[in-house]
């Protein structure tokens, strides 16, 4: 029986997109608000969906205290009340957009999960009520 | 890198469901009170999802500002506080029900996106917190 | 000890706004959107909070089950899948605003609560999840 | 035209997680809080999911109203109130897990329904707001 | 500057309703589906709303870490994960009706706040998303 | 008839708690991780209340439109995508947590409000989903 088990967490944190190769006048033509220099921040949500087999044994896919566990410190500790752009150096060259911080989470989680039993990682990341991104490693 | 983004709208509409074909007693019959004469109404919600590849040069996958411009001038603006029976044209000849309000929905957001990015389109159409319709143009 | 309960619920209805001593032109001017003459709907959300004594015998202000039944019988039955404007007497010379629908269920619960309790009622009407009335019978 | 149509539901119940074939030291190091003795409980929400063709006669792939009685007939009156270890057969030999919870939903409601239309069943279920396992059967 | 904060918690207990006193047919016609014998339960949802001045040295009211411990010892820790009728000394001779529970929540967590700050305490809990208590101290 | 009508926004903002009169030591002791050097961010989710007489010709207490605009211009557009620390002047000389910013939210809109009309002003400031503040300028 394979089911796909899903946990919830949140960050929150400060960013600005801007694109160092291109004028302020780009970047602010590009990024409109989300460009203004003294940065601005949200409350991320973060869903973790991780597909497998259940273990007939105990009944789980996996610990979700253990998926908690990895969250915490793969996101929420290096990532809450941090200014992307300054203090993750996983965002020195890389523009922290919705999109591009979902992609860095999925690789650092994905890093953690056991090879050996084909899990399938999929995450959803919420960077405001309105707007979100869906990412499964394609 | 392949993601899906979202974007949430809404939007305030009445509508009442009935087949033209077929006599009062049916319509009440299979309707039940989505078949009242004078109409009733929805908060609809309204999520539109798109699949594609992330230009790493902006970090976007397409610009979410553009997207809720295109949802403003293909939902909002044409069914927002409008009586979808005698408001719209689409739904001359089609029976507003959720499934099919999410088939024209696709439809109309489909015909604005650029052919050429090969992204895939998915949306969610709330009637209700209850009840709601997935449709990815199947 | 002296408590407040709480019980939501929830009713699909059309209606629109407009002012029968008004010009079509002063009623648009003033409802915008809300004056359209075909009618729109909204998903209200209801919270009906009664205040009162907690019975030591069985734990309970008053039964929820008899308070959900009267807010079937008041506000669910007579308002839910019907137009505001054309189907329920309450609104033949009243506005159907948020504010005045708020006040017609104040007094339809209000009524069959039993006096000798010495309740305090108030409830809270969510037109839209952006737009809400409170009332308690000032 | 093939859409998915949803609707939500929920129960509220009490369960342990144990295994009998381990000692009691081994279930509290394993399920921790989840295995205390007494019984804890969740509001759990069942999110439904059918996809399948519309029918272009109605507009509908299927009647809400008949999906919500399955629903109560299959999980709501079996499962609400009740203790899942000890008032419900199902888990009479299985662990009670928000995973095995969703497989023994998903095969309630798949026996009912109709084989002839081609349908795919999918359901969530939310053990707390933060927890969910999904379910397509696999 | 007169302020009131709020802060959110949670908790999973298992719990029934009977009055020791009446016979089981009394019970049972009393609180129905909540005296069913084996327990069920709920994700009782806390919140814990504090009125007083806000200190212009810190910008605080009072420091949300500190009542979030207090929320922590005085009611997570206690009654997350059990049986509350069985588990808590608190309910052994009161029936844990949702009015109940929220006046021992209340006066547990009154006890530990500074009687010279001048604060006034509310709690809302949320049983179930559709019912709630309010107390005060009334 | 005197209700209160509510209506909701929102803004994404950067800030961090300090006090310039303290050393680092004392800022970190005491705000912990809202003192971190380069900037957080929220979500902010503010509920504008508004009590009054409702007016017998409109239906309305006053216009939504109108105090949604007053919103848009008193915070949405000064605070949105904003440092509070260093792009708004009002938290130049106070410190920007939660309790202090829905005070200068209060006195923002309060200055726009016509005096003529007897309203109470009450704000709700969501920092977090799980944080909160309340001012009605006591």
């Amino acid at each position: 029986m394979r089911v796909t088990i899903g946990r919830k967490a949140h960050f929150n944190a400060a960013h600005r997109l801007y694109n160092p190769n291109w004028t302020d006048e780009q970047n602010a033509a590009f990024y409109g608000k989300c460009n203004l220099p003294n940065y601005h921040g949200h409350n991320y949500k973060l869903e973790v969906k991780v597909k497998g087999e259940v273990d007939q044994e105990t009944g789980y896919l996996l610990d979700l205290k253990w998926l908690s566990q990895i969250i915490k410190e793969e996101v929420e500790e290096p990532f809450d009340h941090r200014n992307l752009n300054l203090d993750t150096p996983e965002f020195r060259n890389l523009i922290p957009s919705a999109e591009n911080i979902a992609g860095v989470i999925w690789r650092k989680i994905q890093a953690r999960l056991p090879k050996e039993k084909n899990l399938d990682l999929m995450i959803v990341l919420y960077e405001t009520e309105r707007n979100f991104v869906e990412y499964s490693g394609e």
